[in-house]
C-alpha cells in the first residue's frame, strides 16, 4: 500500500510499504478516508537526521473499518471511525483515570511496527479502546471539524482545561497556529469572556476573531507581555494557553499570568526547563498540561461538532490528495499553510 | 524597644529600635509574646552582605493588642492575636480571591518601615485585614501550634492543597524541614492514604512518622527517584510537596510525581527555571503552589488546633528569650534545631 514515510529533514516520499492487516485479536483495520499533517510533523521536517529506513508519519486520521480481530467489540466493519493520536487500551489505571495518554499499553502512530496515519490503511492496536465511531457518512460536511477531534481540537481543549477558563475569566492564547486557533474555539466554549490571541499572521488573526477571540496581541517578547498586562489593567490573564512549544513563547506565557492563574501547556516543549520560576511562584501561578488525552475528550466534543457548535475543521486551508502530501509538510513548513487535510 | 536586626551573614544582634506606635488608622499596636525564627531567614543568615543600617527580622509573631488605629473594626485592645507571615487589607480583588500574598496593599514584615516579629512590639498595617483573633491565653499550652499558623504549618498545608493530596492518595513530601514535617500533617489531615517522607535526620524522622508518616526515603537525588518509584509500583505519587526549595529537591519533586500528578512548590525556589520541562509535559504533571496565603488558611486550621487535632507546634525543639535569638539562629543553621521559638 501506498503511505507517507520520512527520510530526513526536508525529505518526505509517499513510498510503497507493506500492506496493513490484523495482527493481534484486538486489532481494526481501518482503510483511511481523512487524514491531516501536525504543526509536530513540522518538528522532525525541520531537524530529523537522514536514514534510510525512514519513518512512517500521521497521527490524525478518519477513516471506515475494513476488519476487527476476535476480541474486538465496540467496532465493527463499515464502521466510519475516528483515532485520537496515540493508541490506548481503555482500560488500565490510567484510562479509567482518563489520561490515556499514559496508557499501560498503548503507543505511537508510526513506531514499533504500527502504521501511520498518513497511508491509505492502519492497523489499529488497541480497537476498542482507541476508536470512537462517528454517526455521520464519510463524505459529510463536517469531516474536516471531526478529524481535528484526533488531534488539534482536543489539544486545545486540554490548554484549556489546564489552564482553569471558565465563565466569566480572561483567557490569553500564545500562538496563531491550527491548536492555538483551536484553543480560541476551546476558551469560548468553556465560557471565557474575555480572549487575547498573540499571534501575528493577518489571516489566521480573522480566523481567530470569527472563532471568538476579542483582542489580539501581534508584538513578541517583552512587548507582547507589556501589551497584554496593558489589556488587563496591569494585573494579567487567568489562564493562558500555551499553543507553541518555543522558549519564547513558555517565557511569554508565563509572563502574562494573573496572580493566582494558570498556563496549559500543549505545545510540545523545544526546552529542557521552564522559565519564571521564581514569578510563578511569587504569583502563585499554576502550570499545567501536557499531552492532550484526546480519547478523553472525542466524547465530550462531538456532540458539539455534529451539532455545528464549533467548526474547528475550518483551521483546515489546503487539500491534497496522497501524492501531494510533500508539498504539503514544504507549505506548511513555509507558513502557506495552516493545517493540510489529506484526502483519499 | 528591643529587636532582632541582621547585618549580614551570620551577624544577628539584638538592638535597640524605635519603639512600635500607631501611625496609620488601620494600625494595630502588638505587644508580640512569642515569635519563631524561620528556615526562610536563614536564607540571608547565608549569604546576606553587610550593610551597616542592617534588616529587621521576623515574620512570625503572636501576641496581645495594645492599642488600634481608628479605623480599625475587627480586634482591639486586649485580643490576643496571630499575625500571618505577610500583611493583607482583607478586601483587595486578590485577598477576596483569598490569594492574600498578592494583596493590592500588602507587604513584608521588616520591610518599608514596617516592623519585624522578632521583637518586643510590632506595628501591624491592615490591622483588619491581617490579624486574626485567637479565643485564648497567651499562657496556653497550645501557642507553640497556634503560632505555627503564622507561616510553616499553612506553608505545608498550601503545599498538600497544590499538590491535590486527597482521600485515597499517595503523597510525598520533599524535605524534613519544620515544613516538611507540616506537610506531613497537612497531607495526613486532608486524607492521604500512604505519605512518603523525603529526609535524612533520625528526630525529624521519628517526629514524621508520629505526624502520619507511612514510609521514610532517606537516600537522595536519582536513587531517591528510584526508591519512590520502587515503593508505588513504579508509577509514582499523585501529590508531592516540594518544602525545600533548591535545585536537586526540585528535581527530585518533580521526577516523582505519577502520571497525571502534581507538585506543589513552597520552598523558595533557588534557581531561575523548573526542571523536567518534558517529563512533566508527557505526564501531564501539574506545578502549583507558591508563597502560601497564610491568611487565607489560619481560619481553615484554627479550629483543628485547637481542638487538638493537629499539633504542629511539635517542630519547635528549642525555647530562647530575646537575647538567645543570635544563638537560635546559629543552631538552625547548625541544624541543631529544626526550629526555634522564642519567649518574650
Amino acid at each position: 500500500m501506498r503511505a507517507t514515510v520520512m527520510f530526513g529533514a526536508g525529505d518526505v516520499r509517499i513510498e510503497t510499504v507493506p500492506d496493513a492487516r490484523l495482527i493481534e485479536p484486538t486489532d481494526a483495520l481501518v482503510v483511511v478516508t481523512r487524514a491531516a499533517i501536525c504543526g509536530s510533523d513540522l518538528w522532525p521536517y525541520k531537524t530529523m537526521e537522514h536514514n534510510e529506513t525512514g519513518r512512517r508519519m500521521g497521527h490524525e486520521f478518519i477513516g471506515v473499518v475494513e476488519a476487527v480481530g476476535t476480541d474486538v467489540r465496540t467496532v465493527k466493519a463499515g464502521d466510519v471511525v475516528v483515532a485520537p493520536f496515540l493508541y490506548s487500551d481503555g482500560t488500565c489505571l490510567f484510562c479509567r483515570e482518563r489520561l490515556h495518554t499514559s496508557c499501560s499499553h498503548g503507543g505511537r502512530w508510526g513506531w514499533n511496527g504500527v502504521d501511520g496515519g498518513q497511508g491509505v490503511a492502519v492497523r489499529v492496536p488497541q480497537a476498542d479502546g482507541t476508536l470512537v465511531v462517528v454517526p455521520v457518512g464519510t463524505d459529510d460536511a463536517r469531516m474536516p471539524s471531526l478529524l481535528t477531534l484526533s488531534d488539534v481540537m482536543a489539544t486545545g481543549h486540554h490548554a484549556a482545561v489546564a489552564s482553569k477558563v471558565g465563565p466569566g475569566k480572561t483567557a490569553a492564547v500564545v500562538g496563531d497556529g491550527a491548536v492555538g486557533l483551536c484553543g480560541v474555539i476551546a476558551a469560548r466554549r468553556l465560557g471565557a469572556e474575555r480572549i487575547i490571541l498573540l499571534g501575528g499572521r493577518p489571516n489566521r488573526i480573522a480566523l481567530a476573531r470569527e472563532f471568538g477571540a476579542t483582542d489580539v496581541v501581534t508584538e513578541r517578547g517583552a512587548t507582547a507581555v507589556e501589551r497584554v498586562h496593558a489589556l488587563t489593567g496591569g494585573f494579567g490573564v487567568h489562564s493562558v494557553l500555551e499553543c507553541v512549544g518555543l522558549g519564547q513563547s513558555t517565557l511569554t506565557a508565563l509572563s502574562i499570568a494573573r496572580p493566582g492563574g494558570a498556563v496549559g501547556r500543549v505545545g510540545l516543549p523545544q526546552e529542557e526547563s521552564i522559565p519564571q520560576a521564581l514569578l510563578t511562584f511569587f504569583n502563585n501561578v499554576t502550570v499545567g498540561g501536557g499531552v492532550a488525552p484526546a480519547r478523553a475528550y472525542i466524547e465530550e466534543l462531538l456532540p458539539d461538532v455534529l451539532e455545528g457548535r464549533i467548526e474547528p475543521g475550518r483551521v483546515f486551508d489546503r487539500v491534497v490528495r496522497l501524492d501531494g502530501v510533500p508539498d504539503g509538510y514544504r507549505a506548511m513548513n513555509d507558513r502557506e499553510a495552516i493545517k493540510v487535510l489529506i484526502e483519499f
